[in-house]
């Protein structure tokens, strides 16, 4: 290992990182739930350094563990105990290439953070649709190889449906170049799709162009309370067909997020409910008279007792005070007790049935843990999280977290859903896909990693056991 | 092969078709430029039966050609001709299972149509987004097997953007259950992805869950006379922050294509130029204002000079004669001549550059040849089809025909495009794969198709030589 180590040092000098205080922060995960070790940590700055280093540890038979802003939620990129794999962070490969606003694409190298884009993107006057909490950290590369959802997906899809073409280092250290900005391109089979959401088992993205947006002029975020689950789901469905394509976001919160954040000194602009909406209209259209439909549909939802109370922001000041009900929601549950995630999709209109019967089943098996379900419901997305008291202490905490679990996702594959939505499988999964996932799927994929990953030296231990 | 047929008629009765005259249409593609044989026909009724019916196959090695509507255009379909392959349609399976409009889903089988999925969409108040001319004949498990785009790929994508889930007969007859509804689910690698697009070579997809869409109540087509290349692309740059999502189709004809159209009797609304652009803009919004707006827009652009004449259709008689000035491009020029097509793309912002290199050069070369390059501008897919004289007698016209492809795609290619943007490969550019495709990535599909289809019985010959 030494020898390896040696190998890459000459190659990329100080950016193969063997000090312990440098290489620290990559060898835990964001949450800080797991902690691993690694011979080095590598920061090419180049996607042909980036090959040659893949090449070194290949011909060693060093396994690789791919990392980009080194954020997501399922330890995906968290190296194992041994101290003998290697970290490979695109986090140094921070070029964008070139913003088109003429082509709407945008090429650059996996290291750019998401906001990084958004920002190179509104200078050329267009959006980056890519959204979500982690956008200062997360990069391009980590978000396609997790398929990384978040709050504007239902408008712009996730990273996928963004993605044109990919740069992919390849387990062997070949390059993939398949780069291109092409909407339409049927040559064969669409290795692309295959790289994204591979979650670093199959090859390290490099670079990769993506779609732009026009960039929106207008913007109305309102807040709605709801008395019951199905008025959810029917606020989302007329919602849909009256704004025809200009929601930018429609979120759930339970009645108990809003309450928690009312806790931390939150405040919401609308009356007590079991169930609330936030939603965000966009327009690249100065003269789209949003705010005048939003506010209609609003009264005629209030009319017909789709909702019970409705607040429609009347400046940017209380548009960032409704939308800190939704994004303080990872800390005020964090701080309301020992806080279970879970991130699930159930097809649309299962949505009230999954939201009724986790809570129903959780609270009578559980009757100290609050259930506090929020998340993107246009995509059947919800984080059906639970608080657990802190008293309960950490061990009487886990065991009765992976009962709620179980019980959970047990729920949501008989509503037919998936027990991940936008965070992937990474390490923290691997036993769900293992016994959930039909056989014949895992046996497809088991099939696809070997063909392209023959050594198995790519971020082993995630996705597959 | 006797006996496999007997087992085959055994499981299948006279869904196993030997009758010459009964399997004629299924041995030719649909342009008629190609014509193969088979032992047999099969068009079994259920997943169950199609996944026997390729055991059989599988275990006696004999190789399968699937097949949907057979309406492709680059003979991927069609067997060849030593009449050792079986044909297997899926024509029989056209079950609609589910149509959904809560959900805003549809599930149903491999053979039911595109028109028909239409028509059970729209029964629900809902629409099924895909679009294009075979749409009465083509069926969703081809469209799918294609990555079919059409006009309306602009606003709602082509049938992989469309893609909820799948079931899939393998090429051991084993059955992949991948048909969930859901938007987001990044569990494991994108399966579904890799067999929309690949040809029927790695399965024959048996049933789809696909996105609908809201049912538009407004719709607006106007047709405008444009100088040059760059307006054109001007035009679309202006139209797509304008509209903001509601253009449903935005479609490019060359002068020369008009003067075609006319030829046949057909009549332009606009004044004689020497490029044309047909717009059609579509909302679920009743009061969306469509008119108002595409009027507003038609006449800034007047004013500022991107276009030099515009009609706006004021009934829905005068839209459909806008459309069959677009939609009879392939009989008129089929007509006028011995007819190449050049299915291509090209990033956006090349799009004038590839009209005004492939017309000089082709023109320059072969004097007599007339470009009639149309279609979808805004996903940078041009069908940059020539016709040449019908007097030039068939040997030589293929031989020039040959020499025109060869330029039409070194232009393309430089202008960092592709040589199949919605037809797929087939058996027609098998060759243009092979010699114009990164080694890489062609290793890379190879390795594919071995780990799913390891005797290599799924449609051989297609997609790979």
């Amino acid at each position: 290992m030494n020898d390896v180590v040696a190998k890459l040092r000459e190659l990329l000098g100080s950016d193969c990182i063997t000090d312990p205080a440098l290489a620290d922060g990559y060898l835990s995960d964001w949450r800080g739930l797991l902690r691993g070790n690694a011979a080095c940590v590598l920061r090419p700055r180049t996607t042909s350094l980036l090959s040659r280093s893949v090449r070194i540890c290949q011909e060693a038979g060093v396994n690789v563990v791919p990392q980009g802003g080194n954020t997501g939620l399922v330890g995906g990129s968290t190296p194992d105990e041994t101290g003998l794999q290697i970290v490979v962070s695109t986090g140094a490969m921070k070029k964008i290439r070139t913003v088109d606003p003429v082509d709407m694409s945008v090429v650059a190298e996996a290291g750019a953070t998401i906001a990084e884009l958004q920002s190179a993107a509104a200078e050329a006057d267009a959006l980056f649709p890519l959204s979500f909490a982690s956008e200062g950290t997360a990069t391009l590369g980590g978000a396609l190889a997790t398929n990384a959802g978040g709050i504007s997906a239902v408008r712009y899809g996730s990273a996928r449906d963004l993605l044109l073409g990919m740069e992919v280092v390849l387990p062997d250290g070949r390059i993939w170049n398949g780069l291109r900005t092409l909407r339409k391109d049927n040559t064969g089979y669409a290795l692309k799709h295959l790289f994204a959401g591979s979650e670093g088992t199959l090859g390290i993205i490099a670079a990769a162009a993506m779609k732009l947006a026009p960039l929106p002029v207008g913007r109305e975020v309102a807040f709605c309370a709801v008395e019951t689950e199905d008025q959810v789901l029917d606020f989302w469905m007329k919602l849909r067909a009256a704004a025809d394509g200009n929601v930018r976001a429609i979120e759930y919160l339970s009645g108990s997020c809003v309450e928690l954040a009312k806790r931390e000194g939150l405040r919401s602009p609308v009356e007590k409910a079991d169930h609330y909406v936030l939603v965000e209209l966009t327009s690249s259209r100065p003269e789209a008279g949003l705010k005048d439909m939003l506010e209609a549909f609003l009264a005629d939802r209030l009319e017909d007792g789709t909702i019970v109370d409705a607040a429609l922001a009347q400046s940017g000041e209380q548009q960032k005070q409704i939308w800190r009900l939704r994004e303080d929601q990872t800390e005020v549950q964090k701080k309301a007790g020992r806080d279970f995630k879970h991130d699930v999709a159930v097809p649309v209109a299962n949505v009230p049935e999954l939201l009724r019967r986790s809570r129903a089943d959780v609270e009578a098996g559980f009757p100290d843990v609050t259930v506090v379900p929020f998340g993107h419901v246009g995509d059947g997305n919800i984080h059906l999280n639970v608080v657990l008291p802190a008293a309960l202490g950490a061990e009487r905490a886990a065991e009765h977290g992976r009962q709620i679990s179980q019980a959970i996702y047990d729920i949501v594959l008989s509503l037919g859903g998936t027990f991940s939505a936008e965070h992937g499988i990474g390490r923290a999964k691997v036993g769900l896909l293992e016994s959930k996932r039909d056989p014949v799927e895992l046996d497809l994929m088991r099939r696809i990693k070997s063909a392209l990953d023959e050594d198995g030296s790519f971020n082993p231990g995630k996705i597959f056991r």
